[in-house]
């Protein structure tokens, strides 16, 4: 059994995790990205392919696949769904991840706090976010104060998605769980740093939220017991809605207003490139294991133990 | 002979650095957290009560007690202070910290440049910053860029502390002073993550200062030099005033303004949540002992040696 | 052969890491810092200089230098370069780093987008930045949204240096070429935490850019390609513009503005201090090694390699 993705988002934190625990790994890459994937001593990996598209059809039957976040960018999430694939990961998580409607509902079953969606500017009452559809990165934002600014910048030809917006703090925190140790581990916390909203200076009122790069972020302690009451219910609400199990890595994606009240806008069921920053381990994770555990080493670690346990076969179908 | 402390704050670096230099250790754990603590493998540490004050009236003759920010939130200075709890710090500096005149007579005999206290708004000449007395967290605190800004925003029934706000980099820096070793550390920096001063976007000038999380820093060489020298400046302070020495954790903060000039306006006298930020090492503990040395793990191994030197109960007395 | 430098910068850094290989280290050091390196267990480094001047005249010929950022302030360019020290680092690309027309021309050999040179206000459309010649970590910088505004700040009897300011993320990224290994390697990422321009809040629109510290930084792994793929640019660059090798480290300095355009600003051809943060490893250190190397580390590697290679000496010269 071999474990593979495809090189792109947090591709050398996945198959470094996978050699460090043994596993034989193959790593699609394309011919522009070989240089570098090898400048980190993968060349053993590297299976060459024109686009990532190609894995469709390629067998891989005996490849367990760990979906990160170029996945659905590059080969999209219904070809995904209907592929035979062995992907680590829930598919059904990854239909309501996609589905705008289904993911508010399953944050609101796990009891979280979530951004109001307006249906039109005259609800709005206070700063708002208007996101587009499929925007990748936080491209096509913007953020305004209050309606009569929401008006003067929304283009008439877009249909924007509107949202409470929160002023607070980023938080991000990413989680584990895992099916073989029957619980739910917080693995680390981090703050996406984005362009141009993290400019030390910025001369105009529009900014941009493409995301660069993550920070590490270590939570207070009291904080962080929330965070990981609220990966607890995020996974049980899932069970209650679908019956079906998370297997490893989720991420949750919040704010945290003046008045310590935790707003959750998003969630990605799959690894986060959040966790890349946290190689060789984040101040948790080392707490857990006592040795240095990446996420992509506790992927790893968590298919090694499926295979021991005779449950690889019923999590990736 | 076990370490133990109480399950918030920096609990987790506390007990498993404990662990990991092989000692007993107990988690006095309130029943809502104990899932929280187990999943980081903390089981067998976890001591069960229903509020943290209970340890007062439990027999802890066996225990090192490692104090962190709850303590005194928690239990309060005055019954820690008339309790026998063994507690691993100094008693007498727990004191100065709590009272603001002495905080501020043991900043100054350390030579450290601090903020200007004003006694009224009259005074004021620049940027100000009022806080409440017992505010946790920074909650109720506010700036005001000059005394007009500040009339404006004084609540009159409230009874504010009046300080010049400097304008700078926040700058929070950890020592451990050895008593066996006969040498103070600078063991880390950090920089408070705050609600909702460190957003990226606030559409109002009133921003709150309540930490969520802390971000990890390294000091330019130079600058850390500096803190070191203010380091070994407060423990020869308090010997000067208390004639009394301090074991183990302490935290200067400060921040330094565009002149480069070095502010402090706190001090705490015992290990501080920054620290958490740097587990399992920080650059400047991992260089000191070649091997990964959290505070906890410090902690743990400085009692170990105080023990081996029959010092341990002069130091907890 | 030992391996030594200048207590100061990044000395930390280096030194630990050449002790971590075995080598025997000097450490040249100013009375009133031997206190603070001999808490780092530096004590036996350590060789006392009044001024780090003194280390032209003393017989250093078993020494290979690590030169950092405080070689050029302390000790100057041309005396460095006249000198018979034997520098770990690139001599030739010293002398380009610090005559801005040639540091220019390399950085657009290497295909690198970087800020317009203004060489008068009239041409200036947009925000801006002033430089003044020699300035020490950023100070007399300054920021303008526009021409007029910059009439406005400009001293008339100051001599500036006129570049685009770009609005964007501050990003710094550091490399280690191995020429024992034949590759390029991306070191690690790092934001530069200046002094005021960081604060939370500022009252006035004139920032200073002084550098403080650094804080740790991930790169979205695209972006990291980027990056590694002008890396091997730089080196490239300088091989067709002077038929000569760059050993070790060096740092490219860079802005992404909203489009996510890369702009470099500055590149240093040397360890920056931005490597200290990365202590013990780097997340991407981490992954090519397998276990902790910091750059420190990573140098005394290389050398060892060298050594080995019998290629030392004609990298020195």
């Amino acid at each position: 059994m071999k474990i593979g993705t495809i090189a792109s988002h947090s591709a050398l934190n996945i198959i470094s995790g996978a050699k460090a625990e043994g596993f034989h790994t193959q790593l699609y890459c394309r011919p522009n990205r070989i240089p570098f994937y090898k400048s980190f001593g993968l060349e053993d990996s590297i299976v060459e392919v024109d686009s990532f598209e190609q894995i469709l059809e390629m067998d891989l039957s005996d490849v367990v696949l760990i979906p990160h976040g170029s996945f659905v960018t590059y080969i999209g999430a219904q070809k995904l769904l209907n592929s035979d694939l062995r992907l680590f990961g829930n598919k059904e998580l990854l239909r309501w991840e996609e589905n705008r409607k289904l993911k508010s509902k399953l944050m609101v079953e796990a009891g979280f706090t979530v951004p109001k969606e307006y249906s039109s500017l005259g609800e709005i009452n206070g700063p708002v976010i208007a996101k587009t559809h499929g925007a990748a990165g936080g491209r096509g934002y913007f953020v305004a104060k209050n309606t009569d600014w929401a008006k003067e910048k929304m283009n008439p030809s877009v249909d924007y998605i509107l949202q409470e917006y929160i002023v607070g703090t980023k938080v991000f925190v990413t989680y584990f769980n895992s099916l073989t140790r029957n619980r739910t581990e917080v693995f680390s916390a981090d703050i996406r740093y984005e362009t141009d909203i993290d400019s030390s200076l910025r001369f105009n009122d529009e900014p941009t939220f493409t995301v660069i790069g993550n920070l590490p972020l270590v939570l207070r302690e009291s904080i962080l017991a929330e965070y990981f009451d609220m990966g607890v219910a995020f996974v049980e609400a899932f069970h209650r809605l679908c019956n079906q199990k998370i297997p490893g890595p989720f991420c949750i994606e919040t704010v945290i207003d003046r008045e310590q009240q935790i707003y959750t806008f998003e969630f990605s069921g799959r690894i986060v490139a959040g966790t890349n920053v946290w190689i060789p381990s984040s101040p948790y994770s080392y707490l857990q294991h006592g040795e240095p555990v990446w996420m992509g080493r506790r992927i790893a670690i968590e298919i090694r133990e499926l295979i021991e346990q005779n449950q690889l076969d019923e999590v990736l179908k």
